[in-house]
This record gives C-alpha cells, sequence and structure tokens, in this order.
C-alpha cells in the first residue's frame, strides 16, 4: 500500500541501530515560521480548518521537507484532538493558545467523559494515510498525541495557564476525579495512537508538556503512571513493522532515571538537561538496553547568525558525543531535535543551516573517530 | 539600635545548625492573599507606593505574622527594584507582572547601563530599618533582590515573557553585550543587598526567578556566575553578626551539584525537586560541609481541604527526613517553604492549617528519633 522507506537513519536512531549521521527532525516543524505555512493556513481560515482538512494537513505536513533534508516527518495536528472528540470544543484564536468551549472542572463533568468513539476522530487517520501516501517513501512519519496529564491541564484549566491552579486544585482536593479523567484520557490515547499506527503512522510520539508543572511524587503517580498506561495498550508492530515509541516530558529531568523504566524507545530531552549525562544515566552502553535520546538544542538558537547556530549545534552534538557505530548492535544513540516547539518568529533560513549542520557535524563525528 | 532577636530558628538553620522544630516562612507571604493587604494597597494607590513608602511597607510586611507564627519576615519589595533605579520606570499594572517604561534591547542601550546610586533605593533601605524595628526582634528579617540574570531577562523583555526569546537573541547573538548587562547587574545587587545588609538586613536572598529557563551550559555561564559574582562581594557579618546568603533557581534542580559550589548558605528548591536526593547531594553530613535546604511544597497545595494539606506538609517534611539534632556541630537542615510565591487565591486560613503543620510535624519528628 505504502511505498518503500528510503530514509530509514530515523527509525534506526530510535531502536538504537547505527546511523552515518544523526537523524533530525523539529517539533513544530510543520509551522507559523513559514511563509508557506501562513498561506495555507488563510486558505483554511483556522487551525482546526487546516488539522481537519486531509488535503491541507497533507500540504503543511510535507512543506519543511520541501525546504530541508530532515529525517522524519510529523503528522499537522493538536496535542488536544482527543479531548476535542470528547466534546469540549477545541478552537485557536489566531495569534494565541488553545482554548475549550466547556471546561472540565467538577464531578459531574468528570463522571460524563469516556473514551470518545474514534469515527471523530477519522480525519486525523485519514490525514496520516494521506501523508503517508505524499511522503512517497522520503522520509518515515511520526503520529503523536498528548499525555493523559497535558489533556488533563487543558481540559480543567479550559486554556493555558500560568500557575495550573484549577487542574493541580482539583488534583490534591479531589484525586478521585483526577484519577478517573487520566483513566479516560490514557485509554483513549491509546486507541488513538492505535488508530494512527493502523492508518500508516512509523513511529508515535506522547508529547507530556506539562508533565514538569507537577511536583515529585505527584509527576510519578499523575503523569507518569497514565503515560505508563498508555504505553500499555500500544501496537507493537504493523504489517511486521515494529513501531517505536517516544516521549517527551518538557522540564522531566529531574525524573529520567524514573522514565528509564517507561516502556517505550525514545526519550525526549529539553535545552535544561545535560545530554552527556542523560547518556549516561539512560542510555545504555553496546549491546545493552538503554533509551535513544532526542533533542535538546534551546529553538531561541534559531536566532543567532549562521556560525552562532553552527557552534551551538556541535556543542549539543558533542555533548551527547559519538554515538555507538558498530552496525551488528544496539547502543546509545542521538535523534537531534529542539528541546521545545519551534518559535513562529525564526527566520526560515536559520532552520537550513541547523539541519545541515547537524548532519555535517555528525558525520565529522563519526569520520574523525575511525 | 535594634531589640535582641527571640526566634532565632531560622537563621540557626541557615547556619546547619540544630533547631527544635523546622522553621517555615513563605515566599510573597505579605501578598495579595491577605484581605488587610489588599485595603493598605488600595490606601497606597499601586505596588509602587507601597513599596516606596515606609510606613506601608512596614505595615504589609509585619500583617501575616500577625495571623501566623512564622519563623522570619521578609522585606516586602519586588525584585526588580535595582533595574527601575537604573532608570527603566518599573510599574505594576492591577492585575499584571511588572512592567518597564524603557527596555534594553541594543547596544546603545545596554552602554548606558551603571550601577545606580543607591540614594535612588533609599526608600528600601529605610523599610528595612523601620521593618526591623518594628519587628522589635519577634523573627528575622530577610532582605532580597532578583539575581544578575532574573534582572536581564525583565530588562530586555521589558515585561514578562513565555519563551524568553528576546534575552536570549541578544545572549546568543550578542553574548557580550549580555555579559556587560550581567557584570553591571551584579555589581549593582551586591551594592544593594550590602546596603540592606547595614540597614537591618539579618540574612539575604537572591531570586533567580528565570535562571531554569535557560539551557545546560548557558545557565552556567550566564546565570550561575553572576549569581557568584554577586556573592563574592558581599558583605559576611554586619555588627558582629555573621548574615547567612540564600539563593533560589526556580527550575534550577538539575543543577544543585553545581549550585553546591556556590559561597552561600542555603539553596532554596522548587517542587520538582526530592528533598531526600537534594539533601543527599549538597545536605552535607553531620560535622562537615553541606547547604541547608529551602523549600519546597507546591503553592496549589493551599488549595486543598485541611487534613490534605497537613498530609503533604508531613510529605514534604519527612522526604527531606529529620535533620540532624546535634546542638554541638553542623549538620542537614531544613527550612520550609513554598516552591515558590503563595498565590494570590489562596485562602488566609489554610495557611495557617500549613504552618502549624510544619511546627507541629517537625516536632513530632524530632520526639520519635528519640
Amino acid at each position: 500500500m505504502f511505498a518503500p522507506l528510503q530514509n530509514d537513519t530515523f527509525l534506526r536512531a530510535c531502536w538504537r541501530q547505527a546511523t552515518d549521521h544523526t537523524p533530525v527532525w523539529l517539533m513544530r516543524q510543520a509551522g507559523r515560521y513559514l511563509p508557506e505555512y501562513r498561506a495555507t493556513r488563510a486558505q483554511a481560515g483556522s487551525f482546526m480548518g487546516l488539522a481537519t482538512n486531509t488535503d491541507y494537513a497533507t500540504e503543511v505536513t510535507l512543506q519543511p521537507l520541501e525546504r530541508y533534508p530532515l529525517d522524519a516527518a510529523i503528522l499537522f495536528s493538536d496535542i488536544l484532538t482527543v479531548p476535542d472528540a470528547m466534546g469540549l470544543g477545541l478552537s485557536f484564536a489566531l495569534g494565541e493558545g488553545p482554548k475549550f468551549a466547556t471546561a472540565v472542572r467538577d464531578e459531574a463533568a468528570v463522571a460524563k467523559l469516556e473514551v470518545p468513539d474514534m469515527d471523530k476522530l477519522r480525519y486525523v487517520f485519514d490525514a496520516v494515510t494521506s501523508i503517508r501516501k505524499a511522503l512517497n517513501g522520503r522520509v518515515p512519519l511520526i503520529g503523536f498525541s498528548g499525555s493523559p496529564w497535558t489533556l488533563a491541564c487543558y481540559m480543567v484549566e479550559g486554556a493555558g495557564s500560568d500557575d495550573y491552579r484549577l487542574v493541580k486544585t482539583m488534583l490534591y482536593q479531589r484525586p478521585d476525579l483526577m484519577h478517573r479523567m487520566l483513566a479516560v484520557n490514557a485509554d483513549a490515547v491509546a486507541a488513538y495512537l492505535n488508530a494512527q499506527i493502523e492508518a500508516g503512522a512509523q513511529a508515535v510520539m506522547i508529547f507530556d508538556s506539562w508533565g514538569g508543572v507537577l511536583a515529585d511524587a505527584a509527576f510519578q503517580t499523575f503523569s507518569l503512571a497514565y503515560t505508563a498506561r498508555v504505553l500499555a495498550q500500544l501496537k507493537r508492530e504493523h504489517d511486521g513493522v515494529k513501531i517505536p515509541r517516544l516521549v517527551f516530558t518538557k522540564g522531566g529531568g529531574l525524573w529520567l532515571r524514573q522514565m528509564a523504566a517507561l516502556d517505550c524507545e525514545v526519550l525526549g530531552l529539553d535545552w535544561t538537561v545535560n545530554l552527556g549525562q542523560a547518556r549516561a544515566l539512560v542510555g545504555g552502553q553496546v549491546g545493552g538496553p538503554g533509551k535513544a535520546l532526542q533533542g535538546n538544542i534551546d529553538p531561541n538558537v534559531l536566532f543567532a547568525q549562521p556560525h552562532q547556530i553552527q557552534t551551538e549545534v556541535a556543542a549539543v552534538l558533542d555533548s551527547f558525543g559519538l554515538p555507538h557505530t558498530d552496525a551488528g548492535t544496539t547502543g546509545p544513540t542521538h535523534i537531534f531535535n529542539l528541546g521545545h516547539g519551534i518559535s513562529q518568529h525564526t527566520p526560515p533560513e536559520n532552520v537550513q543551516t541547523l539541519v545541515e549542520a547537524v548532519h555535517a557535524h555528525s558525520r565529522q563525528m563519526r569520520k574523525s573517530s575511525r
């Protein structure tokens, strides 16, 4: 049904296999910093108009790949499609973050929550299949969802927040309600990601964007445990091909050791984490178990001059160090990415500089080591 | 000149001396959650009207001490008074964060920066002396300032920010300008804190509220190094009494080991940090060197029910574990605090529950260990 994969560098790195360069993709790589994206969004009229239209979603997913030699594509969608399908009414005002028409703040609202009919998310699965076809085997396609806790944050707050007061009040005051909401979210996210896998996603990523706002202990109970509940339900392979699973907790650097126990292949890291230390902690040894690591340059580096971007890219790659190069076994690997989504203000030519620098420097590292 | 100190529990804990209970104070304890604060602020007309008036500043500093058996008072002021004295024009619109009339965004603006005449901050030093007198020895008074990096964030952004794009653009693109700004800030903060010490502050705290937004390596270069530059210039004692120095980097948990090298007595921690692990890392042994630790309950716990607040307080105290109890030597100690400032929406009666729970449970821990 789909064309054979030509560039498997990203997938090989997910499986901790040796690669001839460090693969790179960028969180939110299809986005507002690209003029062609803004043009398509203007046609679509709104963010959800874009995300729910198969042709538009396919078009914008492929836009960054037309410009840059990225090693993976990621479905154009939002982390909050699942609660939208639960009936909460997701919208995006221009220049603002996501908003729900209905927030979930009391016992009655929580009681009503259930795993939505996946047919309501058909537009996402159609987009996955359409994008996979349009990619024609160039690079693998990553599907994704928000984590159960991150969805809960938006569902309770109704929008972004700077103190998470409402969702944390529910957590501390009514942990029973919070647990019920997270259980529903976890089962819904698992069904959603499995349907993306069936539709053609070759890897899936869970964005725990707000895990890092939790206190130690609360993180393990209310975020990590439900990410684990999602992972336990995910399909391991599709059409005879294994599907790697990536987990990214923004601000989760202090809990890396505990995240190492997750049943997933890749851990995403933000820029506060020292990659060398993370590798020592969870990256594993050649021939042994471990996690591939993904990240973690500060997106604001993309506002510097080209030579400065090159220097910072090299510093991140050097901080991880030479990935293992033995084709016969598994070992520590690195997938280059930002530590968070790319800024809408990023000059597109600087992304070219970054991607080329990742490829050039990571090849050079491998050469120098011979 | 000042009355003798009656409750030295906080200062003893700063010096890693044994105490009969764990001292507690709360960041932003004099603030909008108190109706009496809101009444005084209404009289003063504005936040700066409050902060610059000695009588008002004294009155609101003492308000939480009238309600709760707190073990320390903290000067009522703002972390951004120093750049205001540099001429940037600080203001607070009701319900919003701080704003500067003039932002510092280019070479010319940075070149103009200099350590302000401390006479422009006379209102702060007058408030310190007035508060110290009004305290009449009940508990010690903490003076404070923002860290050089945190001041720079606001000076460049002109206000709060959610991506720190402007300040980080300067950091990555013009590190020379950033270093100059931070050097001026560090020298100004040192002069400012020394003047607070001379005016009567019995401890001083540096709030690195935005250190945690920096990438690994950038934090060390642009925040930690300049906090160290402040500390190197601080007076060690005044009137024959040693002055402990506290450093709090919000989101700095990953850099604790490096912060342990700072020439200060206490490290503040936010709620993401596991206190037991932090103690093992930097708390030191009985008779050996180490840092006192301050923190770190999530302020949102204060929205729970009394029994839940008590449970969470006990969990934080137990996570640190029993402080050393040997009166003859130094050893690991804990100062209870929030992991960040108290929310304006906090029910005042819940603060009473928290403070009493800290005292009761920490006394119980000491008793049970005998």
